[in-house]
């Protein structure tokens, strides 16, 4: 990974003063500065800046940067976009260190015109050493600063261990308030809009540098800097400051709006999950299950492994989570035998002692019968974290004090959740607060940010592998080297040879033994089953020579023919390449149909041990083909699993000669019979 | 479908005086149950009763029923479950004709004295035409009547439009707290329990045809009487009242859950999506979806087809937006050219006018903008419905003007939502009653929604095809009938004969020309391929005299030979059945792994027509493989289609006989040479 050379982000979030260049009463944003920065109580000094007024907001205005009685730390720009670097340089020229731009027009859309502003900007920055926020953003919001720089009416920011950092500005106004009104409290929240200067990595790694930052929240378009962002992402993993990421670009459309929106680069979509899985980073599917698991981390207790207890009050909630569970493969701890007997005198006796578990309606009048089961399931040795039934009050005060008793009880994370939506209130916060758990909304999302602690405690534990220097020599990867370096990587190979002529092709095919498949081997040959260079299932020495007569043809005798056994398994595809964003990476992926239709493929960055080429297998929708179907027994998961690992290994150590690697297919036998790579290909750089 | 005979739910739900059996200040529900009537100012009488008390929360009570002054029209029975049957008893001796029967114990779980107190509750019912609300449940609400009996502290409900009936009370309770807080106004609000008397079937027709019941919410464990249910939703859909539906037991576990909590069927989860499809009732997957979509649907409108617009303000949101759409495949609008030329002047350059639209950052300064735009694509005749970026205000009273201008301007169903969850208060709720547009939170339910409203506006269209009578005869379905059937009906069948011996079946082979199967046809052969009474790819009469011969000697030569063309093509499954709860249903999935593993197979109701079958195989998952794939062109898919419906035919009008239909593989070959099924298995009953 790059190493990461910091930019001075706290000149930007933590200025002593600003002034707001284009403040006027047309439109609602200069205002809404003015207004916000007062509201936050901001200490520093705040200058108005525009020639046509001498007053504004009943505060003194200033006709331009050399009137100010003194130079700000940092200027707040909502001037049009042709004024824009003008004042800057003016600016930087005076002393100013930082500024936020919300003007747009520096680079959006196809508009060539703003790439090129977008340019001199970028060599404003670098020649001055001025940092800015934006163009097109909407401001940040340091809370213990006061610095409160969007323009729209957010609430008053509650302060506490969360740092935001959102390529939307829109989605930030919009998500920050939500999450306000959950209780959520931050240190930093940025808008960075198109990020000519500070960009998503900056500011990832000021907050993950910041003392008060334990949690953060990223809303991501397109990451500039790849390498750098999982530098700065594996330290965070290393300071145990989780990041909680939703990323846009799932699909075409959403990548295209993604590209340009902010002109940011996008990506491979599943790629980044990835480096999500590698990294420790939890990715949320919606802004919504971002609030949702952003409260489950809140609390800085991350467990050892994943397996999750859940206990409710509720037969039909207990249905819901049952359904779930199922849909979303939540990983549900085994009670041991001495929680299930402690629990069952506890419950009445028609219910099921079983996780999920359903305490029954006495639970309901008996909060305290309640809890004491609750805690019996976090004693048990068997479960990381638990998800506990409740519900915060709204109209009345109520005590939080056995909810408080389950906090203290144990170190485990532990979630509280109702199994829908609603309003919190003053009264809802205050309760959350004192029983120092958080109370998550919907069955989902609790399930999806049960699965993000489990990750995200995993990878604590497993560290985050290193991929090794690349030692291997390009000499390795030619002909015979070739077969013993997969051979000592635990690839085997059918029994196979090379011939010149059909008649030298139908000798070798004898010897190999019938049934075999004979392939052109040429330079003009590139996938080789649609151009009908390979003939299968040939049964004689007169079949072999036939068809490799006609097969030369092609050539006008200038190829040559490869004389294969024929190897019967269950076709997968393992193969390695190099992501230009986010580097080397495996892939794995039925054979066929699988890949080709429904994507079923598995990802992971490189390097990959056993245990994550088995976890990648099991992750795949058509894995009960290699567990076994239609009366066949299981496939031998293990060779495959091996071969994976070799996969990873050697294009590890060639990557510098190789830019894709491909074993299509492999055959993978019946348990015990191993698994035979049938076709090799290598795209060398 | 079946006649449905209406019981007299209004004694329950209009009661005129209440007696609550069982009050007592033990346990917090009897006191919460009098706190309610109270506080809903219940008209009626309403009576405490428990021989231990004189008078109890500052009330007179009362030692039996015998004593009270007047008869009570309904129970409310909290007493032990020993105690339930004799008050009921005598209380149907005085003349009290409902009953909410809060105690458990009857029928949940394994318990066979639970299933006998069960049934003897349910005779009495039939014996004294009391009808009973539970037991095991936790009261209802009839909002108009003030006759609110539920236990818990749940908020007085605003009257409104929506009847609901949850078989989990818990779930009830909570869902209808949280939607209170989103505005949503009740008619009536039932937690039905064990349903021993009233069942859902009863709550949703007294609901259809109740004048201020608009929408209908249901929850849903299992459905008792399936196709009474069936008959009543399609008069709902008649009457334009929309059927919301939370149905648990998608996964095994979840099933297990729904029949152990209250003693319900829970059927085929799959086939019950085909119920949904077939007669307009939406289904929702999570409680907070059914809060999004109830409001989308109390307006009251619906579209003409499923044509969404989307216009949104930031650019992220329209990401977000787009990766959900084509997750979840959203029906977008084509705009027309005038529309498109309308908007174009009205938005930054830089934005491109598609749908879904960003208007750009202006848009948030300039309201009345956004609403202009948004009326220029309610215009348009390609739109059926929108769904409009809009956030509640919380704090400050803001005027809903401009949005209420949009709900006058059309009669199309308009949505305005937020891209994230957030609490609602009392601004908010009144904003959106003065908007009279529903304001949705968080994307992927709005998208839902939308769908729910295009799918039920389609419905509305199309109405509901009726199964026509079983006019087929057994004859029809023997021998050379048969084939001649299914060749009436649109399915070709391969060039086949039987034969006795192995040198017939040489001889007819050569007749039908190479290459050919040969199968085993003896009634002890049941799966074909997996004993081996199969034997495919014979080239030569020689063969086929070899291959014979050792087949008939599997079953001593008391078999017969089938002699089949081999015909190549995509393999298909198609197949109907009688589903036990919801009758005669078409099946179709891809071949092979695609069903087995999975599970990628598309479910209508019969009869199904052309439209029908195409969408079923459009929305499978492999429907690509179809479409041509790995440099295969397109198959056949209009005789495929042709084949659906005729097998839909043959099988409605023979279900008197038959149990099972299956073409498996019914082989599809490239478009234009049609399909061919090589393979019909009957199941006679």
């Amino acid at each position: 990974m790059a190493t990461f050379r910091a930019k001075p982000v706290e000149n930007l979030l933590r200025a002593k003063s600003v002034a707001i260049v284009g403040a006027s009463q047309k439109g609602a944003w200069p205002q809404g500065i003015y207004r916000n920065l007062k509201g936050a109580k901001y200490p520093g000094g705040v200058y108005l800046i525009n020639p046509n007024y001498g007053e504004l907001f009943g505060d003194k205005c200033y006709p331009n940067l050399a009137a100010l009685p003194e130079v700000p730390d940092k200027l707040l720009v909502l001037i049009p976009t042709r004024a824009v670097l003008g004042v800057l340089e003016e600016a930087a020229k005076l002393g100013t260190k930082s500024a936020t731009i919300y003007t747009a027009g520096f680079g959006e859309g196809d508009d060539e015109k703003g790439k090129e502003r977008a340019q001199a900007m970028k060599e404003l920055c670098e020649r001055t050493g001025m940092v800015i926020c934006g163009p097109n953003c909407m401001g940040s919001y340091s809370v213990g600063e006061g610095l409160w720089t969007f323009p729209t009416a957010t609430p008053l920011l509650k302060q506490g261990p969360v740092g935001l950092v959102f390529q939307s500005g829109g989605s930030l106004g919009n998500w920050i308030k939500g999450a306000t009104e959950r209780g959520i409290g931050f240190s930093y929240a940025v808008s960075s809009g198109n990020e000519v200067s500070l960009d998503l990595v900056d500011y990832l790694a000021y907050l993950v540098d910041d003392p008060d930052t334990k949690v953060i929240t990223l809303m991501v378009e397109g990451i500039r800097r790849p390498d750098e962002f999982m530098t700065v992402a594996d330290q965070a993993l290393g300071k145990g400051k989780p990041i909680l990421v939703v990323k846009l670009g799932r699909s075409e459309m959403g990548k295209r709006q993604a590209i340009s929106h902010t002109g940011s680069l996008a990506g491979a979509d599943e790629v980044f999950d990835a480096v999500c899985h590698r990294l420790g980073l939890i990715r949320c599917p919606t802004l919504e299950d971002l609030t949702e698991t952003t409260l489950a981390f809140m609390p800085g207790r991350f467990p050892k492994g994943s397996r999750a207890a859940i206990v409710v009050n509720s037969g039909g909630m207990k249905g819901l989570i049952c359904d779930h569970c199922d849909e979303l493969k939540t990983n549900l701890a085994q009670l041991s035998d001495k929680t299930k007997e402690a629990v069952r005198p506890l419950i009445p006796s028609e219910l099921v002692v079983e996780n999920p578990l359903e305490c029954g309606v006495a639970g309901f009048g008996d909060e305290q019968g309640f809890i004491n089961i609750v805690k019996l399931h976090a004693e048990d040795d068997g479960v990381d974290l638990l998800a506990i039934h409740g519900e915060l009050p709204r109209g009345q005060q109520r005590s939080a004090g056995l909810f408080k008793s389950v906090t203290t009880a144990t170190e485990k994370p532990i979630l509280a959740f109702a199994r829908s939506t609603y309003s919190c209130t003053d009264e809802s916060r205050a309760f959350q607060e004192e029983a120092g758990m958080p109370f998550l909304q919907a069955i989902k999302p609790t399930l999806r940010a049960l699965a993000g602690l489990g990750l995200y405690g995993v990878r604590r534990q497993l560290g985050v592998p290193k991929l090794a220097v690349a030692s291997g020599h390009a000499s390795d990867l030619e002909g015979e080297n070739l077969n013993a370096l997969l051979q000592r990587n635990g690839i085997a190979l059918p029994k196979q040879a090379m011939a010149g002529t059909a008649a030298d092709a139908a000798l070798k095919a004898k010897e190999i033994g019938f049934p075999v498949a004979i392939k052109l081997i040429a330079a003009e040959v590139v996938h080789k089953t649609e151009s009908g260079a390979v003939v299968l299932g040939l049964k004689s020495a007169e079949e072999v020579q036939a068809e490799g007569q006609k097969l030369l043809t092609k050539t006008l005798g200038r190829g040559h023919l490869l004389i294969q056994q024929m190897v019967q398994g269950t076709e997968v595809l393992i193969g390695a390449r190099t992501d230009p964003q986010y580097g080397p990476f495996l892939i794995v992926g039925l054979g066929g149909i699988f890949v080709e239709v429904l994507k079923d493929v598995a990802i992971r960055l490189l390097p990959v041990d056993e245990l994550e080429a088995r976890a990648m297998v099991s992750e795949l929708r058509g894995y009960k083909v290699l567990e076994g179907v239609r009366g066949q027994g299981p496939r031998d998961i293990d060779a495959l699993v091996k071969a994976m690992v070799g996969l990873s290994d050697i294009f590890a150590a060639h990557r510098n000669y190789l830019s894709d690697m491909e074993i299509n297919p492999i055959m993978v036998r019946p348990q015990g019979q191993g698994a035979v790579a049938v076709d090799v290909r290598l795209l060398r750089k």
